[in-house]
């Protein structure tokens, strides 16, 4: 098998922080152009129409594209060190929390950060072409959203070494990437949210997450 | 168990059509608002600060939100009859379709919806309370995403009689609620993509979802 990242981009680093974790051995290969570091490779965009990382090649050449498809698949193939929960109750409290850190967070950093990088002119939304003009109201939308995740990732953490129960998990993960994103892109975690702050110092610490830096 | 719908919604719908296909027996309520159809309900909205729908709540008074999380619980408690899966890579593939669906088809529809619908003036995203404007380019990028959407379903379709291999699944749930309240909304299906136009009307006509209408 084979892993497609784009290294600093916040969804397929869910997919290398969770083989991380979890200590499977797999190839990571880039996926970006090394002539543009901002677009991915002519010759990946080709091989998978989806054009969005991270992608995972299976060894008979079908692929998954999407981060919790793959890290799903991943945890069915490789169960130890569950990340993705051990019954179904605490799967789908991960995977509540994971999509609300999608949605609420990452969309949130996505939103300012595709609308308003000027080398992402024309590409608004991840996995289209030269075809979604950036809309500057978007930006403005994202920063929002994103301050309404860090109060509500607070009051969560609050009582709670991490999202869901008192173990790491893919919703931690998630919530990672788009908070450190948002940390490049000069979205810093507001002062008011010290829970999110020291729960952030944790996971930064981890040496899986180091490792898919 | 209790699963909370708003009719005519699309993300509840998902949930109540997969309640419908696997003959799962549970009580469903509705979360709207009687006094004003275009809101949830103060109590729904006080109890589950998640605002929005579905939402299942357990019988020790818990809860799950988020439509995949949802159905996944109950997948795992009523394994016949298989929607998400029946092996690790048939369940990556549904998934993954299942989130282009979302992010492609459902997404696209919603941007379009709410950002051009009176009633949701300053509730361009669902999940929040009256605080974020309309954007009227996000309504003409919905409809110009929601076009290529259909081109890529139709292309998946060419060959196949569902979306993922030859059996109905939750992907073919997303992409149907999604197409359908488009319709809804005047957004037919592009008609240069008669695979569409055939899948639709097959899954528009299965008893299981015109039970959950």
């Amino acid at each position: 098998m084979k892993l497609y990242n784009w290294p600093m981009a916040p969804n397929p680093r869910r997919a290398t922080i969770f083989v991380a974790e979890k200590g499977i051995d797999i190839e990571i290969v880039n996926a970006g152009d090394p002539e543009n570091p901002s677009r991915l490779s002519p010759d990946f965009c080709h091989r998978f129409p989806h054009r969005r990382v991270p992608v995972l090649e299976l060894d008979d050449g079908d692929w998954i594209a999407e981060a919790p498809a793959i890290c799903r698949y991943l945890e069915t193939l490789y169960p130890d060190n569950s990340l993705m929960g051990r019954d179904a109750r605490e799967a789908a409290q991960i995977e509540m929390w994971d999509r609300v850190a999608e949605w609420e967070g990452l969309m949130a950093v996505s939103e300012y950060f595709r609308n308003t990088h000027k080398a992402f002119a024309g590409r608004g939304v991840a996995g289209y072409a030269n075809e979604v003009p950036q809309i500057p109201e978007l930006a403005e939308r994202g920063q929002f959203r994103l301050g309404l995740f860090f109060s509500k990732l607070d009051t969560q953490l609050d009582d709670r070494e991490f999202i869901v129960g008192d173990r790491f998990s893919f919703a931690d993960i998630t919530a990672y990437c788009a908070i450190a994103f948002g940390t490049s892109r000069r979205l810093a975690v507001a002062d008011d949210c010290p829970n999110v702050t020291r729960w952030y110092e944790a996971v930064d610490a981890r040496p899986g997450v180091s490792a898919a830096a």
